[in-house]
């Protein structure tokens, strides 16, 4: 089966804003087997749009769309393929009063022009929209599938994942359920991931396996198709399995989370409370690890220690360290990493030392990076990292490979 | 005149990758007065690149085309183009040149498949790539003008910019220099500020006056065409005068830059450095102004005061402060701008202590900010904001803030 993907919406014309949606169904549409060859974006012209779907009827035998549902006069695709399938708009009770009960709820008016938000093309199956009010449309023609996906993407996406799966599922038969699983990666690249389980990339068709890489992590990316959601889980887990097995080494995470997460959660587990002393990512990592809701119960405070003189006055390190092996070598970060903690009374120190470029620090090369790490009670320990990329790039990887170092030293299960 | 824009990329269908390509070119059209009717994105596949363009003859005058122009076999967007015309590829002696120099320059062996990029097509006009080796091409038949543009933003833009704009402008007969200039503006709201300018973006047609609004800023993007770069200047001159006088205030910096470098300019110019104390924003402002090269000369360090113990214990905040007024309070605020200045021996102390949320704090809402400001030799100052949104959203408005009072304080030329 292949699929074209139409965005309705002048906005995305006028570079207002990126077509992300296309982006977000051509890698759903692709973990399902379905090809996607085409994207289409048509602004809000009844015209233009028709002449856009009847193009697409001709290449395509899965019609997506995303926009246009909304309820104003510009929110016009449903009508547009309602006149263009010959098919009648009627009202549906169940979206109707889930509209007129997200009114209520908001303590807002109902104006008249949201019940255009409840009519639907006869025939068509609802998708229903737990984020908004406009529900999305499934529709099986002799020729074509269609789907009709609100533009929001805080609807579409959880509309397709929960609903909008399901219905394409429904195509293939039996095989009626889709489950997705994402395992990350850290400390391993993309290829020299993929090369250890080629084989398994190349056999699997359901599963899939999706390998991602972005900003020095590898995903993977599994999703199993079958008649119930416990045997399609029980499939991902037989592939995760084998998986592991090979580079499990490496592994840290599921689904939506972070280094930084996994940390926050693996700290917060243990009771224990972190401090930190940054030269080189100047606040990030503290940053990072505040962003998240509920960082005060492990996390107290830290340093910014930018210049030597803020590590010998803040940080209380030796002057004498600095002279003889600069501030950009192992000893700073662990004398940073050790007084970092005690002066917070923190249980784990760690320090970020380094030179983010573009230019050289001490005569040592742009990408050189020192991370000191202390737990009470153990000696503390420092390692030494070459990274490439830009300043920013620089900065983000010795966040990462903080947060990774501290996971592996605390759970212990894993080794580097 | 109406344009499409067609994206080759089997990374886009995969979802692989943003068509971040399309929204950039649609924005550049829009300010030279172009309308874009449809975007396209089509796979690295010969036959259905074909069939696309033949859909965008049909409906389009200006085609674009982003990508497939590298030397591997699946860039083929030269190939079809040349094929669909009944044109010949030639030899560009000077890209082949430009391409061996790249080579040279970068100590690389050429392979024989580099080649291919010095070939365009004949009769089109040579867009010089100087980010990368393939070139881009602008062509004209009876019926349609085509460009044709490298897929990787960091070839395609500068290209676009440099030379596509002026071969573009070239089809509007004697208006064939395009300049444009954005102005960026921080404390007032998009709707407040086109409000008091609607009767000159309704005026203008050249300069065109766009804005757009993103993260609690909003810019205006001016673009004027005319006969030679300095009367399109001096047209957008006239145009910012005008604007200026309007809401001149909330103006802060001109292109790409940002508040936090626009503070870090100013600190610079004056010769001052700065030291912060961070509770709220848990290092963000720190880490944004370490960001940009050259932070040392004006930034030594500071803290990151999550805890009450923290601001105490690193930052020298009395006790009672607190138990009477809480953290979130003006009093802490000023506390720790001027105990942070003095502590790091800056010339200026920032301090940000409020609410980010979900819960509130010391019974107060989440988005209650207080930013403390010191100025040596001068007393020191707090402000409070009720800022709305997520999170994330307060924290990097907070931040925003704190750089938007010391640029005030310091240039003492606007007000709020």
């Amino acid at each position: 089966m292949n699929a074209e993907i139409i965005a309705v919406g002048s906005e995305l014309l006028l570079g207002q804003i990126v077509n992300t949606n296309a982006r977000f169904l051509s890698r759903q549409l692709a973990d399902l087997g379905i090809n996607v060859f085409y994207h289409t974006v048509v602004g809000d012209n009844p015209v233009r749009l028709k002449e856009a779907i009847k193009v697409s009827q001709e290449r395509a035998e899965f019609i997506l769309f995303t926009g246009g549902l909304g309820p104003t006069k510009d929110d016009l695709t449903k009508d547009t393929i309602a006149a263009q399938l010959g098919k009648q708009l009627v009202l549906d009770e169940e979206a109707m009063r889930s509209i007129e009960l997200y009114f209520e709820k908001t303590n807002r008016v109902m104006t008249e022009n949201n019940r255009k938000q409840a009519l639907v093309i006869e025939g068509s199956v609802i998708l229903k929209n737990d984020n908004g009010m406009a529900p999305g449309m499934f529709l099986s023609t002799e020729e074509h599938k269609y789907m009709l996906l609100p533009g929001p993407p805080s609807e579409m996406e959880p509309m397709f994942i929960k609903y909008g799966q399901e219905a394409i599922a429904g195509m293939f038969g039996k095989q009626a359920k889709i489950e997705s699983r994402v395992l990350r990666f850290f400390g391993i690249g993309e290829a020299a991931l993929e090369a250890k389980i080629e084989d398994l990339i190349d056999q699997q068709t359901n599963p899939t396996i999706a390998p991602l890489a972005s900003d020095s992590e590898v995903t993977l990316r599994l999703t199993a198709r079958d008649d119930s959601t416990n045997s399609a889980q029980s499939m991902i887990d037989g592939v995760e399995a084998e998986i592991m097995a090979r580079v499990g080494e490496f592994f840290y995470g599921y689904d939506e989370t972070s280094l930084v997460a996994e940390l926050s959660k693996l700290l917060k587990e243990k009771g224990m409370t972190i401090a930190a002393a940054e030269s080189l990512t100047g606040g990030m990592f503290q940053q990072e690890l505040t962003s998240l809701p509920g960082a005060s119960s492990l996390f107290k405070g830290g340093f910014v220690c930018y210049s030597n003189e803020a590590k010998i006055e803040l940080v209380n390190v030796n002057h004498e360290t600095i002279d003889k092996y600069g501030a950009v070598s192992s000893e700073c970060a662990e004398e940073l990493a050790v007084n970092a903690a005690s002066l917070v009374d923190a249980d784990i120190g760690i320090s970020f030392t380094g030179v983010a470029g573009p230019d050289e620090l001490e005569g040592k090369p742009s990408g050189t990076v020192y991370i000191g790490i202390y737990l009470k009670g153990h000696p503390v320990h420092s390692e030494k990292l070459n990274l490439g990329g830009t300043r920013a790039a620089i900065r983000r990887r010795a966040v990462k490979y903080g947060c990774h170092l501290i996971i592996n030293r605390l759970s212990g299960t894993r080794k580097r």
